[in-house]
């Protein structure tokens, strides 16, 4: 046990890892096979010859997550499926279905209520997809959502999982990893009006309505080019760590190769280094993917179709399982913090 | 909209069916296919000709739903999975898995979470379910909890949906209708002390740590007993009106049929009266059954067989939609409110 016996010692993944060992159960052999349970970006459950059933859930907390006072109902709509579907993308599959559990205050209004349903529609016209029911309660404290996303995974695509990278891999990484972070930054700074300003607008849509990549990740489980991948969520160096660490490789992440330069005005005006946004801000929802040097080409090509700029930042090599920052004129080195953790970190999430 | 364009004017239903059509979609035909969407315990998805997924979700929040001051957490967790399996049951099929979203204040202990999770794997024990994945957080409030289940109706079955009832069909109920709310009284007035006591257990029991006759409506589905069902959650009158409207029929409910006797001397001690606790309260998780007249044999068979107690305590009839209540020497009337519902109700739950 943690020393004092408090979440807060044990942390989000101690936590987690103690959910999975308490629950773990064989699945029933007459109805789906569970070919990955929790520990991925979502669970795998195998339906038919044609295809599986992708299972992931997530929760967004007012204060936590999210602060009413800078987020309007229409993007925090859109953001509630994007986050969940970002998931699915993740293991190379498509969004389908999803169920919404919504906790209100009660003195919400339904002004609000409709804003809100209207950017979960304008998701779902961006990436069909079914609501298949959900539960709602008054909430005695803030707002607290919580959506179940089921996606389809093809029989023919090859399954993104975290623990799937090898030795020589590059690490590539899609849109500009921090740029979620500089656009909460800012919101907290100078509120939404700082929409209105051109040069920060890009980064606050990328914090208020992620998109993440969903028809490149799922081309990419089609062609069988990348080996691992996993989501955005807690930040670049921590995400890549789960890939690390379940491939039991050593990540090697060249600083020179992170696109920070996009940051940067913004970022030095702030008093916040790009590199530090780019290493552990979360929330992007871009993919890092675990690729082989032999379908390089082939991924960048991809990207161009269809409009995702993809960064190749790094390589797995056999060693030690972590994430080593090299800088040029430096020995590598591994950065002791890298990301968002629940329990442990006090302040708002990310 | 509603008077003051609030929440609470607006209500737990008024929101359900707004976010019913806010977000309508066609389902996709090349994955599984929607036969029932929002509006029933769960969803229904065809899988294969073997059977239908069942999808549900449901809230459990911290002073809406529980209070951590008399409930345990191993009856918690327990209870977190027993709802959502009510819902499963309630359409005919049977546990498979779940995910699991947990938010904690982080000053929570690890005792209480290993506490909440053997109670969650002792539901795992009595009814076998997979569990899939999850996610956590820290609450800036109380804890909330949010668990989506999956069922699986086998093809075979006879979907107990809501809307299948028929004229001339009996009103069935499972258990003591009343005895969760009784029980929670008990514990609101007299602390957990009170599980000591031999004639408050029970009540408090089927409050804490409720037991919906799964195998019962599995076996009541695959013999095709029944044209409907729901799970008690809100109360009999309000759940059975949900039938009620969706069948387009009219019920009637015998009072001196509802089994109230067993309520009553510990009702009577806290000044309640026990066919009140029998209509409205909440949360037993048994189930109303629509019933045709050539059936009712073999359903009490079933329940005799299963140790499940069932009682007979009104009909369907064509007519007016609603719930009507007959008492000896007066004319049937209707309840003005016979059930909870969320946002309206100040009190909490149920």
């Amino acid at each position: 046990m943690a020393a004092d016996g408090s979440l807060r010692a044990l942390g989000e993944f101690g936590l987690i890892a103690r959910v999975k060992e308490g629950l773990a159960r064989e699945s029933s052999k007459t109805f789906l096979s569970v070919l990955r349970g929790i520990g991925d970006d979502a669970a795998v459950c195998k339906l038919t010859e044609e295809g599986s059933l992708l299972v992931t859930t997530d929760l967004l907390i007012e204060g936590v997550h999210f602060d009413l006072a800078y987020e309007p109902p229409e993007t925090l709509g859109f953001k509630a499926l994007a986050v969940n579907a970002s998931d699915v993308g993740a293991m190379g599959g498509e969004p389908w279905g999803f169920v919404l559990a919504l906790a209100l205050p009660s003195g919400f209004s339904e002004d609000w209520l409709d804003r809100f349903l209207s950017g979960m529609a304008a998701f779902q016209d961006a990436h069909p997809c079914v609501a298949l029911g959900g539960d709602t309660s008054k909430s005695p404290g803030g707002a607290f959502l919580c959506v179940t996303f089921l996606g389809r995974l093809s029989a023919s695509s090859k399954l993104l999982a975290r623990d799937g990278a090898r030795p020589g891999d590059r690490i590539l990484v899609t849109g500009i990893p921090g740029s979620s972070a500089l656009g909460l930054n800012l919101l907290r700074r100078f509120g939404p009006s700082v929409l209105e300003n051109q040069e920060a607008r890009p980064f606050v849509e990328a914090y208020l309505k992620p998109r993440p990549p969903l028809v490149f990740s799922k081309e990419i489980a089609q062609k069988g080019l990348a080996n691992a991948a996993i989501d955005i969520s807690d930040g670049l160096v921590q995400d890549l760590g789960h890939i690390a660490r379940l491939s039991n490789l050593r990540a090697f992440l060249e600083l020179e190769s992170i696109p920070v330069g996009g940051l940067e005005p913004m970022s030095r005006m702030l008093g916040i280094e790009a590199s530090d946004l780019a290493l552990a801000g979360g929330e992007d929802y871009g993919l890092i993917l675990s690729v082989p040097a032999h379908s390089l080409n082939e991924v960048q090509r991809l990207g161009k179709r269809l409009n995702v700029a993809v960064h190749e930042v790094g390589r797995f090599e056999i060693g030690e399982q972590g994430v080593y920052i090299c800088k040029e004129g430096q020995a590598p080195f591994m950065l002791k913090k890298g990301g968002y953790e629940h329990f442990r970190d006090e302040s708002a999430h990310p």
